[in-house]
């Protein structure tokens, strides 16, 4: 089995080196991520510049490919162009910080697996609950199980598993849970300056705030210590608003 | 009545003239767009850099923001720090060439209208159907008829529309079609060159191709002379997997 690890948060980061290792048991480990931090990208792809790549030597770790673009890119560029065969398996992360409620949708690590799943590969990505003293071995030890789980008895094509890992050691984790994607927003703030010539930037900070009923989902599981496995898809029809909109195809200025 | 307008080809772009222009008749008009072209960045946000901004008088046009970032950052930025209360309709367009399918979510064009719809916006995506000659006063109307038809009979909470618009003569359209987006994959290609100093870079190059039934689709309707609306939300969650992945919370490993 081949088994493609990318992520967000760059190829020299701390946790595609623990999901790599992890990943070493279970086949053939390929490593293909950005060349540097790309977080909250989206499934931003490059069309408008060359994708530069080159050959990585992590010492102790990987041998990969860095790739001077973001995510999705560096998915489809493996799959399309650098390996000679498409992966089993397509695995993101470990992302330092959770990718849970709205974050699923500005989330680089969510959008590597959301481009293996496109691609037609069995594709997770995986977060760890903190900005700080990151579990790795924790994170490591539920990606590990939850691929192989996900080779022998995969989700149904077109959906993807995303996971929120609570930064607890091992033993102390209550387990694992089917969730849903939270309702929530963030909440922004933009801290206003002026540069050296006067000239006008901001800073964006905010906080995620959960909206509406809480119970299974993403957010409420990993914060009482539950491993969440939330499934995504990426169909982003409405369905209840066809009716909606049938009504105005009729007289669209009505 | 305050509208925002966007787009995500850049503050300079023929087709957010057009549209800036034809919102005039229902409101007062704001534009708040990236300062130059980011199309295919999906819902990037920007938290490593500072964000900058600038006045931009267009001559014969508008006056707006000019914002050092993404669609998205720009919807963020006008709603929550430049305009003195939230807009009533956030419009994003006109896009040179259609947003459905697959592409819309690497579309920075739908990223503004879910931004607007994330902050509790009513929202639109307005895209033209062509990448040569357009005819701009065609989707121009579409999206003032449609525009005020959200504002008079609004969406649910969450959802927004994403509007494609036949590349015809308004009077050759032959209606409107509330559709489904198209389940659909791009085919990439990457061209492998090397720089002046013999470095690697690929060029990333693609078509979309639709998968399964097209009835009903955005790519079907537009194709046909239809202009689609789309209903788009934004909660990931595959619900149908839901009960797979509960079977594995007993035993992840199994």
């Amino acid at each position: 089995m081949r088994i493609l690890v990318s992520n967000d948060d760059g190829i020299h980061a701390p946790g595609i080196r623990s999901l790599a290792a992890a990943m070493e048991g279970l086949g053939e480990v390929v490593v293909v991520a950005p060349d540097s931090e790309r977080s909250a990208v989206g499934h931003a792809i490059t069309l408008t510049d060359p994708i530069k790549t080159r050959t990585v030597c992590e010492p102790g770790g990987f041998t990969g490919h860095a790739v001077g673009g973001t995510p999705a890119d560096s998915v489809k560029l493996a799959v399309c162009a650098l390996l000679p065969e498409p992966p089993d398996l397509v695995v993101s992360g470990i992302n330092l910080g959770p990718n849970a409620g709205i974050a699923v949708i500005y989330s680089g690590t969510v959008s590597a697996a959301t481009e293996g799943t496109i691609l037609g590969i069995p594709s997770m990505a995986v977060s760890l609950n903190t900005f700080r003293d990151p579990r790795w071995d924790t994170a490591a030890r539920v990606a590990r199980e939850l691929a192989g789980r996900l080779v022998r008895d995969p989700l149904p094509k077109g959906v993807l598993l995303n996971v929120n890992v609570p930064n607890l050691p091992y033993g102390d984790l209550r387990g694992f849970a089917a969730t849903r994607m939270a309702p929530s927003r963030f909440i922004e703030t933009f801290d206003k300056r002026a540069d050296p010539r006067g000239n006008i930037y901001y800073w964006m900070d905010g906080y995620l705030e959960p909206e509406g009923d809480p119970a299974g989902t993403d957010l409420r599981a990993v914060a009482e210590g539950w491993v969440s496995m939330t499934p995504i898809h990426f169909d982003l029809t409405h369905a209840g608003s066809l009716g909606h909109l049938a009504g105005w195809a009729a007289a669209p200025g009505a």
